[in-house]
Parts: C-alpha cells; sequence; structure tokens
C-alpha cells in the first residue's frame, strides 16, 4: 500500500525564529515525491521573510489569524480561507501583523532534496531588504 | 510575477452529492502545474466513496470534525490536525461518520489534466462496493 494514515503524535515539530512547523507530508515520513505538506504557526510580530523556493510551486491557505502577504514587489493581507499561490522561483514572504497567532496550511511541490523543502533566503539581499520599511 | 493572491470571493465553489468543494489553485484559476488545492466539506452521513487519482499523490489535512478514512482495506479515523498521504493509484475514501460537518484541506500534484483534477470511481466494484458493509 501506497500511503500513511498522519496521526497527530506522527507529525514532527520545530520550532523556529520566525514560527511553529509541523511536517505534515514528507519524503522521510510518507514517502512522498510530489507534496510536501506542514502546519505553520505564525505569532503576532513574526513572519516568514523574502525567500524563494526556486524548484518548487507553492500554496498557503491561512486557517486562522491573518497575515499580510508578499508576493515579490506586491503585497494584501490574507485572512481566514484566502490563499496564495507561489511559482517557481518567485519572490515572497509572510508576515503576521494581526494579534492572533496566524495558523496556516502549506503544501510545496514536487518535493525537493532530502526533506521535502528547499528555499534561498535573499531577505538580505536589495530590493527585499528595504521594500517593507520603503 | 507567477504568482496569485487567492480571496474568498476568487473561490469557485461547487456542490456535489458528497459535500462541497472550493477550489482555491489549479491551473484554469492560479496558472499552477504542480499543486491543485481544495477546501472540501463534508456533511454528517456523507463522504468521498472509493476511488484513485492514477497520476497524482493527495494529502488531505482534516481541520474541523471528522473523517473515517481508507487506505485500500485499512481504515482509521482522523480528527482536526491529523491527516492522510495517499500515493499515486492508491484506492481512497473519506467518509464523515461524526455529527457536525467536516472541514478538510486537501492538495494533489501534479497538476492532471485541464481542471487539475482527475479520478477513477471504482466504488461500484469489488472490493470496494462491499468493503464497509462486510
Amino acid at each position: 500500500m501506497n500511503g500513511r494514515f498522519v496521526h497527530a503524535t506522527d507529525i514532527e515539530r520545530e520550532q523556529l525564529d520566525w514560527g511553529g512547523l509541523g511536517w505534515i507530508s514528507r519524503p522521510p515520513a510518507t514517502g512522498a515525491r510530489q507534496l510536501t505538506v506542514l502546519d505553520v504557526s505564525l505569532e503576532p510580530g513574526h513572519g516568514h521573510d523574502f525567500h524563494t523556493h526556486p524548484e518548487q510551486e507553492e500554496v498557503i491557505v491561512v486557517q486562522a489569524g491573518e497575515i499580510e502577504q508578499w508576493l515579490e514587489g506586491e503585497k494584501t493581507v490574507l485572512g481566514p480561507g484566502e490563499a496564495v499561490f507561489i511559482g517557481m522561483g518567485t519572490v515572497h514572504a509572510s508576515f503576521n501583523t494581526g494579534d492572533e497567532t496566524a495558523r496556516l496550511t502549506v503544501a510545496l511541490g514536487p518535493c525537493a532534496g532530502e526533506g521535502g523543502y528547499e528555499l534561498v533566503d535573499v531577505s538580505g539581499e536589495e530590493p527585499w531588504r528595504s521594500l517593507r520599511s520603503s
């Protein structure tokens, strides 16, 4: 059988400086090749700064709270039930500018690298470094 | 820019005999090639009977309620935050056996066909037809 039930105790959790991750599906956990899926939480005032996934598309679905979502130089506010599609290699960022924890479901495909997820951080480079303050 | 914000009014909604669908990302809506993502709601007593996606992996994440999830001949109950990974071509089904609406976030990859989503219904064939009553 090529499939796997993912119960709460099966989800590996990680705390990063910009939020919490729960790995729902990626190659080491489920054998997936096409889909990396995560729970992400962003605390108020925190965010995932400008980055790209050179070989993966991404969809972020907001489940609770609100995020300021960037796609290259454009931004919008997304609330529960809203989402963003991010093409391969497109620079993007998500910040929680609200006052409650933002909960996101994030899907990337296809799986990249051994862990299913690869990114290039561009937050220290212009124009991304100054974009939010300009 | 290869990306798209998906506000609530951008989501095309469909009512089927087994539940409601909201198309968050698929080729006609977002230009996606790798990710088809849907909101799915299942009312109590209803479900998506046994089927396969011959060319797509799938991850179903339960956001609210509870589902009886099948992977071939095995089943389990999944609650909020729990999930299932379904390999390409693996027969599966989801039924709402609880007493509240089940809300699911569903990701499939890569996109298949023009609409991003293709399935083969096997619910009329044995062993699937008799599996839940046996």
